[in-house]
């Protein structure tokens, strides 16, 4: 069962900021692509309910390390691993490399954690066991690889 | 009755890329802005069917020409005309200037249209008239004030 | 020598509104992208003095007529075609289709017309031409070409 | 000498996704904004060096924990409060307090770390101390305001 997953990425003119480089905001942004990814190749969708909606991923956390900066044009690798499958709730950890030259440079480290719930009749949402056939598919990474 | 609408807002970080100047789609942020204040001053939203969503203004056209770069944190006045009132679309002008030193500067143009749809049972669209009381409040604009 | 490109990129969660489209801001980063693969494809990039910055290629002209809706995971086919080379300005067109199903949808029709400037030793900006080494190997469309 | 600020902004249609609410990614645009409007009430700017940039202030770490949904038109206080000041770094909490109704919900908090570094010769960056005009006018909040 996949308990990680890894996509490549450039950095668009419009992800860069004044300063020259890719705004921090972005970086959850890449986070988000790659989670939508991962899902899609389990045959899944960060819209689960699409549609309808009823079922949702709504982030409870989200932060970002920020360790070396990220170019226009640069080819980011995402590592995304399954940190914690909890009863309700699923926390990814994300590590970014920038893939250049002779050797890839670790540009920055994010967490995301999200909870499922439902819409209830009345529009509120309340906390939900994830759906069990995504639970089937989605793995815990081992304690080793979430500490890479 | 109201064809006109100016509002003021701030460059920020994040509106800015690599080039040091506001990244040219951030300008259709700007109008949407102006457009959504406009209605609130009548008392409307752009979001007409708020929570079902039944009614709603897609757009169909939007442009912008770009006559002088903004820079972060500079102040831009926006100034809203309703260029057209049609029977099932809206088009608006509007005009940014950069409000800096003794002059200001007109920094660019832009121009969105959109259309009154109505979401069908089956989820389709299709054209609708503008809702009488929208309708009632907008004015289109005289000719001369959409030259301006 | 080329005067046309194709790319396909997918619609992320962020890209969407709470319409459930893709805002219609973000087909003019997509038009973005497409022009910068493009711009890569040939050798350059968009950011042709890369740190200096001492030439640059300002938009001037944005536009786009929205046909059909974009959705959160649509695959998105764009196709650049290279409208008019001038002697101190590039404007291209874009065409975007939605790879859904068994035909493909056009979804929408951009242009973005950017201008050749330098900066000057006092930090405005000058019409300047191409350079030549992108002049050569960029070509206008043929006029049917354009017309598609 | 200050060490919080607080300023409102209303959610714009554009920083909605499909979900129906604020895309968890631009509460970190929001407390820029906030950053930037903290230290312009002071004389400052977050370029500091604007222009030159030979000083910046780049994020090294940011994080927001998301308790309820901001949805479109919502108005929205922000609250910055200096939690630490460092030799080298500066961390700021934010809390989002959702202006609905007579009570009001604090929708997110968040934390932005940042800090000074100087642009070599070489172009490389080496963090440097807080310019000591800007030092002078920033206080850390006493323990108890940063519980808030």
């Amino acid at each position: 069962m996949p308990h990680d997953f890894q996509m490549t990425r450039r950095v668009e003119f419009s992800d860069t900021d004044m300063a020259g480089i890719m705004h921090f905001s972005n970086f959850f942004l890449f986070m988000e692509a790659a989670e939508t990814a991962f899902l899609r190749s389990l045959g899944f969708s960060v819209a689960l309910g699409r549609g309808g909606l009823d079922l949702c991923l709504p982030r409870v956390h989200a932060e970002c390390d920020y360790l070396a900066p990220l170019r226009f044009e640069d080819e980011v690798l995402i590592h995304l691993v399954v940190e914690k499958k909890g009863a309700s709730s699923l926390t990814y950890r994300f590590h970014f490399y920038r893939l250049d030259g002779p050797s890839r440079v670790e540009a920055a480290r994010g967490r995301i954690t999200l909870a499922y719930v439902r819409r209830q009749a009345d529009g509120a949402f309340k906390a939900a066991p994830l759906p069990g056939a995504l639970a089937e598919v989605l793995e815990q990474a081992p304690a080793q690889a979430n500490g890479s």
